[in-house]
């Protein structure tokens, strides 16, 4: 996967590829289209259907019913902003990368007990950011981390040059793509 | 409800009466009568009966047991400083609100599962304040927050003015209203 | 148990006399051998026979299959850096204490539930140290802590002050022991 996620708020279905256009040419081959809009599931179809070439997953994925949706829509990953043990078993059957969002050593515990150890790390910049990721590295050194929340283009390359992260994740590359998309 | 909910504890029975009345002369027209005094359910039922008017609940209700003597008492909803299926599911059927406490994205999906959109934030002060519930909303736009913890008059009003804020949990209402009370 | 909790990492089996010999010397009566490293388990036994007036245990339990090697191995304490349910139950069964990692009142409650109250609160530093333990025994009066991650001999006596600490525990004490030991 791409070492940047970006977190994709798709408000309307029509912005679907003008959206990913702006990511692949600004060298970002994947997206998490939340599953919080009404249109995420179309968007996800439309999404795999018209890039084929990158990694399109699905975030914000809170129980089990919307993770079938995703999954039938054609998330090739999915993404939780906490850990939700029933997505967990749905992905792990259908054998789809499951990217739980775990902030404390019982969470990141319960993650490792299912089998998952890459762990989205969010709010990132409330719960302490890479000092906690390092810190919760000493006990968990087989799990890696997506720190996600207040990540930008002043700290990327500070939490990229930690050997403990998987990818961060943010919705500023999106922003950050559409400027230089739209200029 | 209103939207300060002071936190009462009574160690004395006989300090009830006193308590109550002081809210309701500072404008308070509820009370969340902690679990954690030997005399808390005899004060719930003293509230109840003196105070019909007001909403009395009970709060730092950590399991079954002690949820099914706080309704028998009366409380009219039940506060935990954490979040317990159990309780969840006894205040579900008996139709009572439950506000669990949920700090992480895990604890929050957890609350969701169980059909319960108000959470509380305990401590507020120490995970992040306004700043770590203002974070948890963008992926938990359906969920209300009611913050507990080093909440006073010199944040007060900025807590309230985020519309994800239920309302505001805290001691220290009840020490104001008995300051104004006894004067 | 010694108020303070020496975090041992051995990474070959023959440090672990040297180790402890100083941790003795030091006037340290109890070790936590984690369970990270390929050599723990036998650390453990030869630690048990060596040093039979040592209070021994084992750290970063993370699951059931751990615990049982670790008990089996000889340890008197299992430690874990979150709370494991199916530990917890090995642990009572065979009466031998558990100190699981607990930082949201959500996990403290839950290790109530399991009829624990003494937890292991890490890491520490970063989840509001001593001022997040005071808040959080607001309304849990009846659990003791112990602290871990940063706490050296700068903090030390600070967090010792508070009667909520049952201990302290840190690899510091180690360092600080060999450093004695060797000179």
């Amino acid at each position: 996967m791409d070492k940047r996620i970006p977190v994709v708020v798709i408000r309307e279905l029509s912005e679907t590829n003008h959206i990913l256009s702006a990511l692949k040419n600004y060298g970002i081959e994947c997206a998490e289209i939340t599953f919080r809009t009404a249109c995420a599931e179309d968007a996800i179809k439309l999404a795999v259907k018209n890039f084929p070439e990158m990694y399109i997953g699905a975030g914000t994925v809170i129980n089990a019913e919307q993770c079938e949706r995703a999954l039938a829509a054609g998330a090739k990953f999915i993404v939780s902003p906490g850990l939700s043990e029933s997505v967990a078993k749905i992905c792990k059957e259908k054998n789809v990368p499951y990217y739980p969002g775990c902030v404390t050593p019982t969470e990141i515990m319960q993650a490792l007990e299912l089998g998952i150890t890459t762990v989205k790390f969010f709010p990132a910049n409330i719960y302490g950011g890479l000092k906690a990721i390092k810190a919760l590295s000493a006990p968990f050194p087989q799990v890696k981390f997506i720190p996600t929340g207040g990540i930008d283009q002043n700290n990327l390359e500070e939490y990229l040059s930690c050997d403990k992260i998987f990818a961060v994740g943010g919705s500023s590359f999106v922003e950050e793509a559409l400027k230089a998309y739209e200029k």
